[in-house]
């Protein structure tokens, strides 16, 4: 069987026979941030504990400057990678937090643009400058 | 005494004697992620329980689509506002989470620019617009 390219989304607390038999057929899982206030960091840990995916990513569409951010994600050991805004832009806030996120052997992905209607496409070549910028 | 013009930021857990000296000389306390990781939804209620501050707001810097923004603020019922970056957009986005937070009677802060240095303020032009649309 090829790899999966799927990933699932857990916005909210999901059963954990649920995701015994879902894992097996997913690349990873996207922790929100919804389902990590129902359940508390520890909750999900143990929720996630031993589903043997590839990658759980954690989705909180970071957008704050780098010590905020390196302390959420510095909090989410269970993690293997990370979702944030590249609006935000890259010093002071992206780069630092790459760079820790190297450092801790975790992965970054930037958010270059939304699907919702209100999104503005005119900002991403501002976003895609700071992608190429931060090189995730 | 005039009102105070002082809001506590928390970014982590603070001892509750310290809290109950600073509350009565503070407008109103500001709570960050890491706080809230780190003690959980019902931690961070117990914490402020009692406190008697004007206001409480939820400083998570929001920046996704309305459903789920809205769950994020339903989870935090303690909270009378909340911060959203208006970088996101109006529609499908800030607007829907305005109406929401109107319908219960909560408050709607949006950032329009950042501090830090890579923050670019040719985006603020734009950001301004959006705050004016959504009127928070």
């Amino acid at each position: 069987m090829p790899q999966s390219r799927f990933i699932l989304a857990l916005d909210f607390p999901v059963k954990r026979e649920i995701l015994e038999e879902l894992s097996p057929k997913v690349h990873g899982l996207k922790v929100g941030l919804g389902l990590t206030l129902d359940l508390g960091v520890q909750g999900v840990k143990d929720l996630l504990k031993g589903l043997g995916v590839e990658e759980i990513v954690v989705d909180f569409k970071l957008a704050d400057i780098a010590p905020i951010m390196q302390g959420v994600v510095s909090r989410l050991s269970f993690a293997d990678s990370f979702i944030a805004h590249s609006v935000i832009g890259s010093k002071g806030a992206l780069l630092d937090l790459k760079r820790f996120l190297d450092a801790n052997g975790k992965k970054l992905y930037l958010l270059g643009a939304m699907s919702h209607e209100g999104w503005d496409d005119s900002l991403n070549s501002y976003t895609t400058k700071v992608i190429l910028d931060v090189d995730p």
